[in-house]
């Protein structure tokens, strides 16, 4: 690698002009530590004289990020558009394939395409980072890669979207609806203002655990269909109820391995007020391992935000500047097996039961038949009722039962007259 | 760097076995990921016969290290025989000087003479690593030479000794004795059976403070006279009235840099049950950074046991196999540079002191009247007599004061008739 390196920045969004910002301040900085002397010679987005947080050099403006590699000698291609497909892959490739270097906080893209990316990087012996996709500015695919490289990790979780920590902790800070709340997030920059849907329903966190879960098991990125759920459905009336029960919901991503098999899933938990997870608040993220023999790790951090994001990435520049050519994954392509997919109706956990029900005789013990007949024992019952409304609420905490005998024992309660809608369920962290 | 590797590891303590097994059991797995079939070639303690906790090879044993080097040829040398000085700094010298790279969890070594190794192995183009030096097997100096490789770090603070952390929870826990806690700590294999002492004067926590600030600020390692303080001096009556208040003692090692001056100090601290290292228990360490940036990062894990340090020792392993150079403080030695110290008595707290006083009049306004000479206003007062024995137990939470000005208010308490013995101080961490 050459002292002087050519660096290109496509997509001047947020995050773009955030690092466009930090990587001119800090040149100097990063020539003492690395010895090489950066210089961004392209800039490429949509709109050239659109106003932005940092002023921009029109002279080395691309409106077709395309035609930087015509005219200029790239080392580095920073990809911060953030599409899964479309130009933000496209360009990708094209880069990968001219062996140059690329770094990305696009999790769409990796967790869609990082397969095929990686085994494009490696063939072409160049380097494809992506730290920043998942977490923010915690440093954890560098630490499961590298810090904790020899265990056998058989666990990760965490919480991996800072905007939906945001609104389940400000829900209960402020006993607010999740509509207002939701509005107060976008307000602050926390949730996107158009469309705030793939951070709400899960998706943003789901991306996150796939890459999380090849790089903790050196598999191929899981194309199984498994459990998804955002927090679109949590009531202010939930995040009350659970914490008079100590209890505090949380959107948890997991990724585990049950026998030899791969289990992904994003849903919202009820953990422990007082566990560690449960007091992770605000828009921090928290990912956390279990290996051997290194036992439990976590590493906890702002998890969104340009100048985390920016963290990361620079430290994917920094890697990249040391000169050695690393797999995008830890180990070769080639090394990284598919993996069977755990049925994900054997999945078991405790179940926290929110029935809205007519406050009449035989409607409690309509609900504990049909659990009992399911085998699903009960822990614990509070009915609160609503006499004005001659209604009245019934939470039940169930011991452990599979999603499939839930399903089937639940299925009922769609259609009853006692009932009058079908319950909230959300699962006890285990 | 050829594809086999000589592995020599000198010192097979507890730590040095386990690390032994490691690498045997693994070298399949490091091929894979490395590309490097790795051999331990030579293996040296002071007793052959030993009873170990796994088997040795005697075929390759050596009772004096420094013959190794003169029948073998050794790419990586592992030493975790763990003085500071003697034969632990001499044999990482030749190993250097001979252009073999060294890993080590050594932090009694690297804090006292890290800065000339780091220049010897800089002037060989060998790599000394030693991750596991600080907190077992949470990998927090390859994140801050990697991962937060370019924010500037501010502070960087944590508990840093799993004995004294163990010890404080389970006095709160157990409601029993330091005696007789620390008694525990050594059956369980969490304190030095023989001497303790290193872990519970902070010693151990100093040491590892040190290098955290060499690495986190780009300093040389400082010599500077700071404030160490151990446990030895808590009382289970303190965790308890501790604990009313709604406070925990906690162990911390503290780095800051306060107007541009280094300030380094180990002491107990008093932290609030529900904040983040209020509740990082048992032999769990944590590791907390303040950079721009990336905010507050935190990585917690087992900081302690052959297993997790074996974790560290073996990422060590991986980024010397990947086979880069790497400076061992992150950046070049000639371009870290001392930094004046921060004068320690203007280091500022809140304190919570603890009076035995006999039961009479007078005493109570003696003491404040004392405190208020010196400007020290009263947060909180508790008087607990004890009728029986016609003694008191005052204690007085403060308001921020100075060292200097708390050490000045209080020595006229050595000697006082009033006053049973010299104050019992903790500060609260702020």
């Amino acid at each position: 690698m050459n002292k002087n390196i050519n660096i290109a920045i496509v997509g001047l969004g947020q995050v773009g002009i955030y690092l466009y910002n930090e990587l001119k301040s800090k040149k100097k900085e990063i020539e003492t530590k690395s010895g090489k002397i950066i210089n961004i010679v392209a800039i490429s987005a949509k709109n050239k004289n659109k106003k932005r947080r940092f002023k921009v050099d029109k002279k080395i403006f691309y409106s077709n990020p395309l035609n930087i590699f015509k005219e200029k000698k790239i080392d580095i291609l920073f990809e911060s558009i953030g599409q899964s497909d479309g130009i933000s892959k496209k360009i990708v490739e094209y880069a990968l394939k001219k062996k140059i270097n690329v770094i990305t906080p696009n999790k769409a893209l990796i967790s869609k395409h990082g397969d095929q990316l990686a085994e494009l990087a490696e063939k072409n012996k160049v380097n494809l980072e992506f730290e920043a996709s998942v977490a923010g500015g915690i440093p954890i695919l560098r630490a499961i890669k590298e810090g904790l490289s020899t265990n056998k990790i058989n666990k990760v979780y965490g919480i991996l979207n800072g905007t939906t920590n945001y609104i389940l902790s400000e829900m209960e800070n402020s006993n607010e609806s999740f509509d207002k709340v939701l509005k107060k997030a976008q307000k602050l920059g926390y949730a996107e203002p158009g469309n705030p849907k793939l951070d709400l329903n899960g998706f943003d966190a789901f991306a996150k655990i796939k890459i999380l879960s090849a790089l903790s098991f050196n598999t191929k990125i899981s194309k199984n269909n498994c459990i998804m759920e955002g927090i679109e459905n949590i009531k202010l009336q939930d995040i009350k109820i659970a914490s008079q029960l100590g209890l505090r919901v949380k959107l948890l991503g997991i990724s585990k391995i049950i026998n030899n098999q791969l289990f992904e899933t994003v849903h919202p938990c009820l953990v422990g007020k007082n566990t560690y997870i449960g007091n992770v608040n605000g828009v921090m993220n928290a990912v956390i391992t279990e290996g051997k023999p290194v036992g439990e790790s976590v590493l906890q951090g702002e998890g969104a935000g340009p100048g985390p994001t920016s963290s990361s990435l620079l430290s994917d520049l920094m890697s990249i500047l040391r000169g050695d050519i690393k797999y995008p994954f830890g180990i070769s392509s080639n090394k990284r097996n598919s993996i069977k997919p755990f049925n994900k109706d054997n999945y078991s956990n405790s179940l926290y039961l929110r029935f809205e029900v007519k406050d009449k005789q035989g409607v409690l013990s309509l609900i504990t038949n049909r659990l009992a007949k399911f085998k699903i024992s009960v822990k614990r019952i509070i009915q609160t009722p609503d006499k004005k409304n001659r209604r009245a609420t019934i939470v039940i905490i169930t011991h452990k039962t599979t999603e499939i005998n839930a399903k089937n024992c639940l299925s009922i309660f769609k259609k009853n007259k006692g009932i009058l809608k079908f319950p909230t369920i959300i699962r006890l962290y285990n």
